[in-house]
C-alpha cells in the first residue's frame, strides 16, 4: 500500500465513458485537500477534505496539484531518424514535391525506418517514452506506417508489442500501413490497400500485433472508398478503427468515421458540419493535434465547435519526425487554452478520460477513482488553471504509473 | 584547467560586436571534431579537427554540438504572484478592461510584488533562473517595474543584485519603473515620469542598481516626448537604455531608440519603415519576443525585415506573469525558425552574441573563443538544425557556467 497525501487540489473526471459536450468542463471535480491510497498497480480509495488513513508508505505531496497521468492518443512513435536537415530547404521555401524530390519528406522516414533495426527503433522509441514520462504521460498510442511493407510494418508492431513487454510502459498499437502510398505501389492506392488487406492485416492479425487500424484519408492519399474499404477489413477482422480525416480537405473522412463507428478521427482542422454531425451520431473522438497546427502555421481545429455539437475532444501530441517533432503534451494543453480556447476542465479531460477512451482504455486510465490503474502525476502547480497558463516547461514534479514512483 | 573534448559539432559566432544583415547568418562557424580548453573561468583555446591537448580533467561531449551559454535579454523577472486565476476571464472573453477592474492585469502583479518580501521574491526568481540555467540559459536579464514607487522599485532592483552576488547567477538589471502608471499618478503619466527621473533614479544610481533604463512606449501608456524625457535623464546619469517600442502601435518608439542611441528596442511588432531605418542608423538591437506573439494570438514581428535591413535581431523570452508566462528559450527557437523565418544560424546569433550585446556583455559572452567567459552548453543533438528544428522537450544535456558544471 502506498498513501499519496497532502494533496492540495485533485482535478479529475469520473466514470469509464469520454465526456462530451457541457460535461467536458462539468464532468471535472475539484476535491481539496485529498489523499489517495494505492494498491499496488491500483488506486484503493480517495479520500476528501482532510480524512485520510495511517500507512506506513507515504508520498507527501506538499499541498499540489494532482491528476491521473496523461495520456497520449496519438503519436507516429516508431521512426529511424530525424528530419531537421529539411530545415533550410523548408526555409526556401521548396514546397512538399521538392522536398520529396530531394530525398525528404514520408519517403525520407520510410528509407530510414526501412534500414533501421528493431533495436535500434526500440531504444529512439524508449528515449522518447522516458522523456514523456518524465512530463507526466504515462500511456501512449503508437502507430505503424512508415514500414509500409509486410516486414517493415511488422517490425514496427513488434517494437510496440516489446516497450510493453520489455519496457513496461502502457503502449498502445495500431496498425497503419495506409499512412501512404509506398514506391512499389506508386500511382496505384486501390493496389496498396488491397495488399494491406490480403497481405499484411491477415499477419498483424495472426500475431495480434494491434488494437486499431488508423487510415490516412486525404487528397492524394487515399479516398473514401479506400478508406472505407481498409476499415471494414479491420472491424472485420475486430480491430477498432481511427481515421486521418479533414486535415486539409474535408473529403468525407470524418463523415465516415461517424457512419462506421470510428473509436476517433484525427487532426480534422478543416472539417465541415456533416463531419460534425456524422462523428456525433457515431460518437466518435476527435482527436486534436496542436502541436502540428503551430508547426505547420496551419489553421487550429474547431474545438469549441466540437465541444457545441457534443463530439468529445481529446488533445494529441501527434508526434513524428515530420510535421511534428514534439512529444511535449502539456505545450499542447497551452495551446488547448490559447488556440482552441478550451477551458482547464476541458483541456483535462481532453488528456485524460477522453484520451484514454480514444484508446479504448476508458475502463482502467483516465480518472482518479477506486479500481483504476494507479497512473497519477503530482505537478508543480497549485492549481489546474495554472497546468494550462504557464508555458514551456516541464510541470510534472512526481509521475506514478501503475503504482512506481518513475519520478 | 577542464577539457571539453569531442565536440562533433560546435557552432559559434566570432568577435564581440552584434551580428547584422547577411552576416547573422554567415559570422556563425561551424567546426567539426573539436575540443575546448577552459581556464576556471575563461575559454583557453578552441581546438579543431581532431587536435587536442592532454587534460587531466575531461567532459566527454559524445559527439554532441556544443554552443556557447544562451542569453535572454529580455525578462520581467522579479514579480510576486502568478495570474492563472485570469485564465477562466479570458475565455470568456474579458478585455484588458474589465480583467482590470476585476483586480487582474499588471495591477495584480503591482500589489503581489509590492506585498511580498525581498527574501520572497528572491526565492520565487531563484527558481525561475536555476530552470533556466537547466534550459542552456546562462546568462538573463531582468527588469524592475512592478513595484512603480521609490521602495519597492528599490526592492526588486536589490533582488537582482543578490542573485548576482548571493546566487552566482549572470544576472543583468534593468530599471523599468516607467513600465506602467501606477494608481498614485492615474492620469498623470507626465507626472509620474517626473516622480521617476527626480526620485528614484537617483537612488537607483547612487546604490548603483542596474545598468540599462528601459521605458513603455506604446499609445495609453507613454508617449514618445515622456520616453525621451526618462531615457534622457537615463543616459545624463551614465545608464544605458531600451525601449519597448510598436508592440501594439507604432507611435514612435523604435524611431527614438535609433534617434537616441538604445542600445536595443523590444517588441517591434508593429515597427515600420521609419522606426526599422532609424534603429539601422542608431545600431539598436532589435530584442523579438515570439513567445508573447504566441501567447496573446498575436502577429509575429518582422524579423526578415529587421535582418534585410541590417538590424541586428536578438530573440528573447519576455518571461512575466501576464503576457508570456514563459521563460523557454528553446521553445523561442524554434518560433525563430517556424514563425520568423530566421535560418538556424541567424537564431543561434539571436540568442547568444546578439543577446549578449544587448545586455552590453558582448566582450564576454556570446561565442566560444579564447577571453570570453567559459558558459557553455552540450546540447542532446548532432547538429545545429536539430535544435530548432526538434520543440518542446529540453535539449540542454550539461550546461557549464564560468567554468562550473551547473547541469
Amino acid at each position: 500500500m502506498l498513501l499519496i497525501k497532502n494533496i492540495g487540489m485533485l482535478a479529475t473526471a469520473k466514470g469509464n465513458e469520454p465526456l462530451r459536450g457541457a460535461a467536458q468542463h462539468n464532468g471535472v471535480t475539484i476535491m481539496r485537500d485529498c489523499a489517495v491510497l494505492l494498491n499496488d498497480e491500483t488506486i484503493q480509495a480517495v479520500y476528501e477534505n482532510g480524512s485520510a488513513p495511517e500507512c506506513g508508505n507515504v508520498i507527501d505531496a506538499g499541498g499540489a496539484l494532482v491528476t491521473a497521468g496523461l495520456v497520449d492518443a496519438h503519436t507516429h512513435l516508431i521512426f529511424g531518424g530525424w528530419r531537421q536537415h529539411e530545415v533550410p530547404l523548408k526555409l526556401r521555401g521548396a514546397g512538399y514535391l521538392e522536398i520529396l524530390k530531394a530525398g525528404g519528406g514520408i519517403l525520407n522516414t520510410l528509407t530510414a525506418t526501412r534500414n533501421a533495426s528493431e533495436d535500434e527503433l526500440y531504444d529512439r522509441a524508449k528515449k522518447a517514452l522516458d522523456e514523456m514520462l518524465d512530463h507526466g504521460i504515462t500511456a501512449v498510442e503508437a502507430k505503424s506506417g512508415y514500414g509500409l511493407d509486410v516486414e517493415n510494418e511488422l517490425k514496427q508492431l513488434r517494437v510496440i508489442r516489446r516497450l510493453k513487454e520489455e519496457g513496461g510502459f502502457n503502449v498502445i498499437p495500431t496498425f497503419m500501413a495506409a499512412h501512404a502510398v509506398p514506391p512499389e505501389f506508386k500511382g496505384d492506392p486501390d493496389g496498396y490497400i488491397e495488399f494491406i488487406c490480403t497481405k499484411i492485416l491477415p499477419k498483424v492479425a495472426d500475431d495480434e500485433l494491434c488494437e486499431f487500424v488508423d487510415v490516412f484519408c486525404e487528397t492524394g492519399v487515399f479516398d473514401v472508398e479506400q478508406s472505407r474499404k481498409m476499415l471494414t477489413y479491420a472491424q472485420v477482422y475486430g480491430f477498432k478503427t481511427k481515421i486521418h480525416a479533414d486535415e486539409i480537405d474535408a473529403i468525407g473522412g470524418s463523415v465516415l468515421a461517424g457512419e462506421i463507428g470510428a473509436t476517433s478521427a484525427e487532426h480534422l482542422i478543416a472539417v465541415d458540419d456533416a463531419g460534425i454531425s456524422s462523428m456525433a451520431k457515431g460518437g466518435t473522438i476527435a482527436c486534436l493535434l496542436p502541436g502540428t497546427s503551430l508547426y505547420l502555421n496551419k489553421e487550429f481545429a474547431p474545438a469549441r465547435k466540437f465541444i457545441e455539437a457534443g463530439v468529445p475532444v481529446a488533445i494529441c501530441t501527434d508526434f513524428n519526425p515530420g510535421s511534428c517533432p514534439s512529444d511535449d503534451l502539456q505545450l499542447c494543453m497551452n495551446l488547448g487554452y490559447l488556440k482552441y480556447r478550451m477551458t482547464p476542465e476541458e483541456v483535462l479531460s481532453a488528456v485524460t478520460i477522453n484520451a484514454a477512451c480514444a484508446v479504448g482504455r476508458g475502463d482502467i486510465l483516465g480518472t482518479v477513482e477506486p479500481g483504476k490503474q494507479a497512473d497519477l502525476v503530482i505537478w508543480d502547480a497549485e492549481d489546474l488553471d495554472y497546468l494550462v497558463y504557464r508555458m514551456g516547461t516541464n510541470k510534472a514534479k512526481k509521475v506514478i504509473m501503475k503504482g512506481n514512483i518513475v519520478k
